[in-house]
């Protein structure tokens, strides 16, 4: 008779070696990532928010917002951005830029903008998370880009988590230009999903923005201009010289170590960690950021 | 023959009738509640947490961590606090208070407290939302606070929104025992659920804490003693005379304003929402606090 204590020693021994298998931390993920894992920011891209405290670094996402994209790059060559300010900052919500005043010319820049809330979910390479999310049928990332798709009508949006960044609208779906953007300070608000244009987020520089005193104006408007915050210069990349440039990379959000990272947060093997949660949310998924050449 | 038009704008007013009775935006449901949608803050479980900046407020839970509870309201009248410091702002997680050393005697408290990373679910009056959460069985709130449970195992706990306060740890459970706190300053960390004992969250004064310049150390912990926040006390309320409490009404979440509340962020009916949400998640409810007699 085979000794079914034996058995289970066995079946568990297996267990536990293919428990092993995946259970790292994401130090130790990050630490065994590859080159190939990671990708350099596109300079085409990539915007620089100068403040007197720092560079502001943000990520551009035109394979979702061509057009807002586009007008935004134009208001950037003509300089919109700078000398203006950071004129909001509502609590756990936004901080907001542009003109307060809403007087300086918009150049080449056109004043209205079609909506692009969503887009075409067919011909993106969406990565799934299998966790059930809260507000959408289905979440993940895109590109690097945290994202939700309802397959069902073809539809694929970026998701309003922390460091998102969005063109801010007035009633009018088409009001958004990119003369006023926000980026998300608090707990991702994903009821404005589908209801304005995402176009990019923070990939560095978060911490500059997220300390900004909250205005106590209506909306976390400031009450008085000297409150608000200057804005040096806002650059394309490839309008900075070479050398001043932030040379970063991202990490690829569709490969194994990407996978293996979420599995690392979703079930949190460090010491510390008791009841690990078993599910993870889109928004609560960091995507890593590195100076390039690391 | 029956006009199938009219038929039709008859079912579509019915339905406008019917969308229009529940269809009110979260300002109009706030201005329509009565006195007894609000409740005053008990001062016993009440703390003051004074900044040069400002009154931080904190609500105590005694019903989800009673020894913890206990044991931080034995440092606060110990003045245990009182010239201590914030010392750690992490960007997009926690803010975190107490003694940086270490070495401030705790006096009549205790150095460890068991663990009260849950309780049993039965016996809390449970509001519970209709929505799928991505993290827990089924959330809602419990006497104001952001909650969540397991009827399969009968536990519940105080969930990790944004303001949410709790006792930090070493790698023991039971080495928490409120000398260091810290409170969600970004997106909820859900994966803290049920692994750290949460005691309570700021009512009012969290865009004091949420402003702090993120530290450059590891874990976002200052690197220099000059950069840290210094409290100048902590106090219980009802240690605190009358003529200088903050008097402050907490919106019940046990009523059907509540549930009108809830359903008013659900579905947006603000001009400016084009797509309404159609779900809600825990930490994106807002419970909103007032000044009392309003």
């Amino acid at each position: 008779m085979v000794d079914s204590r034996f058995i289970s020693a066995l079946a568990a021994a297996a267990l536990a070696i293919g428990a092993a298998a995946q259970s790292k931390t994401m130090a130790e993920v990050l630490a065994a990532s590859k080159p190939s894992d990671w990708r350099p920011l596109d300079p085409a891209n990539t915007l620089y928010l100068e403040l007197d405290t720092g560079r502001v670094i943000m990520e551009l996402a035109p394979q979702f917002a061509p057009q807002l994209v586009a007008n935004l790059k134009t208001l950037v060559h003509e300089k919109y951005f700078d000398g203006l300010a950071i004129m909001r900052a509502q609590d756990n919500y936004v901080v907001q830029w542009g003109d307060a005043d809403e007087k300086r010319p918009l150049g080449a820049a056109k004043v209205k903008v079609p909506a692009e809330f969503d887009r075409p979910a067919e011909g993106l390479a969406f990565t799934a998370l299998p966790d059930a999310d809260a507000y959408a049928p289905q979440t993940g990332f895109v590109d690097g880009f945290p994202a939700a798709r309802d397959m069902k009508t073809d539809r694929a949006w970026l998701t309003h988590c922390y460091g998102m960044v969005g063109a801010g609208r007035d009633n009018s779906v088409d009001s958004g230009n990119g003369s006023q953007l926000y980026a998300i300070i608090g707990h991702a608000p994903r009821q404005l999903d589908r209801n304005i244009t995402v176009i990019g987020r923070i990939v560095q520089g978060m911490e500059l923005l997220a300390i900004m005193p909250r205005g106590t104006g209506n909306l976390g408007f400031y009450e008085k201009p000297e409150q608000r915050t200057p804005i040096r210069s806002v650059r394309l990349a490839t309008d900075v010289p070479e050398a001043e440039r932030s040379k970063l990379e991202v990490i690829r959000t569709d490969t194994q170590t990407f996978t293996d990272l979420i599995e690392a947060r979703r079930n949190r093997q460090d010491d510390w960690y008791k009841v690990p949660a078993g599910h993870i949310e889109v928004c609560n998924v960091p995507i890593t950021v590195r100076a390039a050449g690391k």
